[in-house]
This record gives structure tokens, C-alpha cells and sequence, in this order.
């Protein structure tokens, strides 16, 4: 492919998204379903190739710059978390074992914390794209999702962050438990009703959570007031429990669009000013940082 | 089989328990995991006369009592729930269809609540069984389990009750989510623990679930502890969040052996005395309790 000057991918448990790029322009994108939870660490490089290969020009070396789980000890290769508190890029990234003459691959480090214990991986490198998007910004950012983060930015490192299973839990609930056959759709009156009962009384979740099924029983609550309610539920007792992080504070949010427009709903309730970003947007921008880290050698196509 | 009085049968969503009876002594007694889960309407005289049929006398019926999911809109037959407050047994008991001429198969009602929604089904079978062994009780029944009830119970009737999906989401944490990694095994110290979190800080659940995971991968937390932890941060919140009912109460415990120890040790250490019960006794007393609204001729094999 001519002008491909490097790969950028974004690697998770579930999905593998890939990016060509010319200096900061995206000439190809492909995407996958051959996350870390589908591959044993001999399987990695094949799933790259299966999307970049016809990418790849003959007779020099391409470098990919990765984050997200690949990076964790079940990934390709393990790039030990870095320690709090910490710019969120630094470091030595981990090398790839690599058997195609035509590749080099690097893999950024996660963050970790440990009182209270938590870790990142992929989470890292958004936050140093938001910042290199936005330099010098202080504040919080909420990255919604499987497993929602909370992370203080201040003078350039991260500070802390806390990590919530609320996106596990709502897919769990939603699709394997007794409320599976009482969810579906999506109603932003539920969702708003769900969101507020969160947020009040977070300690009744579990019993809140059952009343949905019983509703749906007894009065009949349709089944997209049910799914918007189950999700508000949750966000709502996240939020409560992430108050030290939202309070008083603006809120940069990178997420999925939908989500994302959730989570900035329920935070201008509590007039808490936010802003929504465009996740590929800020996914480059951050493996852009990376691709600095490597030697000034190596960050082009290699001859 | 010479002796059998009647058949009692505990059918729930994933088991199917049965006794023969003389009287009140049993003679026999089987299980299989035919619940509710796994059959269409059609389905349940199959896998009631799987376990029974042997038991049969030919040319007379045999009364057969149930309780539980077998009498919801997708069991067997519907036995619309009885509204609170109320004994709880009464009313009508639902006859299932039934093409064996040795067998008449009647099914309790299950019992609801408007505000807040809640229904249970088995488990009124359970409460009317320990109110049959002790008359003129009052106070609280805590019955831990898949969906755990508190019910509250005052002259002989039902008064309120609340349902926590604490079993259920322990089950799919341990089992599906990334949690499933981190989990195996138990240990007292780790319980106590997580349901002194748990209790303390109901509202942090979301996030004291990801630090499971955080502190396997960071401290090595093991993997008995950290299972003991879990169910003690849900038990935890469960506690916290049922205090109205626990609080300067009595607490009768009627519940799966070893879970219905993990709920005695919590209240017992809020000072709330608590006695535990055993699960057949009390359930078939229920089932007895319930045979006795049959007309008198149809409450032994009918000739």
C-alpha cells in the first residue's frame, strides 16, 4: 500500500481494530472479533495478518503500535503495568515476538494502582490521546463501558482511578438472568426513572434489580421501560459511588456514542459539565503518543 | 407401593424434588434436574412420572402436591398468585392437566405484593411449613437461595416481603463474568471481609467487584478468598439493604445447609438471634399444610 507509514490497533478482550496511516491520516481500517478471549498467545500474529497483510509493503519493516489486552500476561506479550501516579504513556513498551519479516510490533503498558487496587489496559492510552488532543487540561475522565473507568487527570499524570463492573454486570443481567426474558429495547423514561433510584438508594440494587422481573409480572412494565430502567439502575449506582470524582469536576467522556450520551445525560442532571469525543479520534491520537516513544529510527517504515 | 398416602413435590426452575409419603413419614423420595427451565407444558407429567411412576398403585389416584415454578404462566399449569396480606396457603390450589389415571397433580399459588413489586412461588410453601411446626410464631423468615426472600410474617399472615437477586448474580459473577478467573474455592476470613464492605459501603459494590479481579492480578490475592469476598460483598449488600427487616427481629433461617450458615454468621454478628431450619422438614410440612385445602376424600389415594 503506498504512503502506509505506520499501523495503529486497538486490541481488546473482545475486538481487534487496526488502522493505516499515513503521518496522522487514515488510509485503511479494519476491524475483527479475534480478541485476547479468543486467541492463545501463538494465535496473535495470524490475527493481525488476517487484517493488515495485503496492507504491508514487501522488503521493509512496518511498525504496529497496539494497546488494550494483547498487552496482559494471556496476550501476545505481557507489557507490565506501569505505577500511579504517572503520565499515562511512559515507559518502555513491550516487543512483540514476530515472525513475519515484514512487521515489528509494539505493545503499550497498562497503568496500575494499589490502594485501592485497580488496573487499566487500553484506558491508558485514550487518556494520553485526550490530553494530546486537549494539552495542559486537567479534570476527570470517564471511559463507559464492560468495565466503566473514573481516572483524575492532573498536571499531565494520572492520579487515580476507579474501575466499576457495570457494563459486565448489564450485559450478564440482560442477557443470562431471570430478567433476560423482561428486557428489550430502550425507553429514555426508564431510563431516567432507573438512573434516579440508582443514585438514591444504591444500597437496594440488588432487590431493585428483581422488582423488574416482578414488575413485568404483576403490572406488566414493558419490556423496553424494563432494559432502559436495568441500565439506569446501574449507571445510577455508579455514579454514586464515583461522586469523588464528578463532584465539583468537568468530565471529558470517551465511549461509544450511545453510551456515552447516557452517561452525559445522568452527569447534566447533577450539573456536572461534560464533553463527548469521537473514540477513534482519540484511540490514534493516543497511539500516536506511543509511536513517539519508540525510537526516532523506527517509527516510519523501516528500509 | 404398598403405604404411599399422597406425593409431595418441590419443582422449581432447574430441580424437580419428590417424597412419597405414608402419612407424614417418607417412603421414598428422587430428584432430577427437570425444572421449569427445561420444559415445555407438555413435558411435566413426562418428568413427574419419570421419578414416580414406579411408586403408583394401579386402580386408584394418588394425590399429588407441588409447589413452586411449576404453577407459572410457563409451568405446567398457571396458579395465579394469592395478593398480600394473607396466610400463606389458601384458596384455590390449580389442577394440572394430566392423561395418567393413577395420578391428580394440584399445584399451590404462589404470592405477590403491589408495592414494591414482588411475587415468590415455593417459597410461601416453605413459609406456611415453618409456621405449620411453629404455630403463633411471629417475625421475620430469611430464605436464602437463588432469589433470597425476607418475609415478614405476623399472625399467621404474610405481611411484606422483599427479594434480592443475590444468588443469582454470585452465580453468574463466579461463572461468566471476568471474575471467573479470580474465584475458586472458600475461606472465612475472606467472607467476613467482604461482607463487612459490603455492608459498610453498599453503594461501592460495582467498583469492590472489579477490585477482586485488581488485587488477584496486583497482591495475588487467592482465589478461596476471593470467592468468600464476593459472596460476602452481595450477602453484604443484601444485609444492608433488608434492615428494615432484620432490625430488633427474630430471624428464622430456611435455606440450602451451608449458604443458610453463611447468612446465621452475618446476623449473628448484628446481634440478630437466628435459628436455622431443615429444608425437606419445613417443605414438606408446607406441602402437607396444603394438602390439607383438598376436600377431605380427595387427601389419600382415591379408590
Amino acid at each position: 500500500m503506498s504512503g502506509l507509514d505506520w499501523i495503529a490497533a486497538d486490541w481488546g478482550t473482545s475486538h481487534l481494530r487496526v488502522w493505516g496511516l499515513a503521518g496522522d491520516k487514515i488510509i485503511r481500517d479494519a476491524a475483527s472479533d479475534q480478541g485476547m478471549a479468543q486467541l492463545a498467545r501463538t494465535d496473535y500474529e495470524a490475527a493481525l495478518l488476517a487484517l493488515v497483510s495485503d496492507w504491508l509493503p514487501e522488503g521493509r519493516i512496518t511498525q504496529v503500535l497496539a494497546s488494550g489486552m494483547v498487552g496482559s500476561r494471556q496476550g501476545w506479550v505481557e507489557a507490565p503495568y506501569r505505577t500511579l501516579p504517572c503520565p499515562p504513556l511512559g515507559g518502555a513498551l513491550a516487543l512483540a515476538p514476530v515472525r513475519d519479516l515484514r512487521l515489528s510490533v509494539h505493545v503499550v503498558p497498562g497503568l496500575k494502582q494499589h490502594k485501592p487496587a485497580d488496573v487499566m489496559r487500553g484506558e491508558e492510552t485514550q487518556v494520553a490521546g485526550y490530553l494530546a488532543l486537549h494539552p495542559n487540561w486537567d479534570g476527570v475522565i470517564c471511559l463507559p463501558g464492560t468495565h466503566s473507568k473514573w481516572v483524575h487527570v492532573s498536571a499531565g499524570e494520572v492520579v487515580s482511578f476507579q474501575t466499576f463492573l457495570t457494563g459486565e454486570i448489564f450485559a450478564l443481567l440482560s442477557e443470562h438472568s431471570v430478567l433476560r426474558h423482561s428486557v428489550s429495547g430502550w425507553n429514555d423514561a426508564g431510563f431516567a426513572d432507573g438512573l434516579a433510584q440508582g443514585m438514591e438508594r444504591p444500597e437496594r440494587l440488588l432487590a431493585r434489580l428483581f422488582a423488574i422481573r416482578a414488575e413485568g409480572l404483576l403490572d406488566g412494565l414493558d419490556p423496553a421501560t424494563a432494559r432502559a430502567r436495568l441500565s439506569g439502575l446501574l449507571i445510577g449506582a455508579e455514579l454514586a459511588a464515583a461522586k469523588p470524582y464528578w463532584l465539583g469536576q468537568r468530565v471529558a467522556i470517551l465511549g461509544a456514542a450511545e453510551l456515552a450520551k447516557y452517561y452525559a445525560t445522568a452527569l447534566e442532571g447533577l450539573s456536572v459539565p461534560t464533553t463527548l469525543h469521537d473514540l477513534t479520534e482519540i484511540s490514534l491520537a493516543g497511539l500516536a503518543a506511543a509511536r513517539t516513544l519508540l525510537p526516532e529510527g523506527q517509527r516510519r517504515c523501516v528500509n
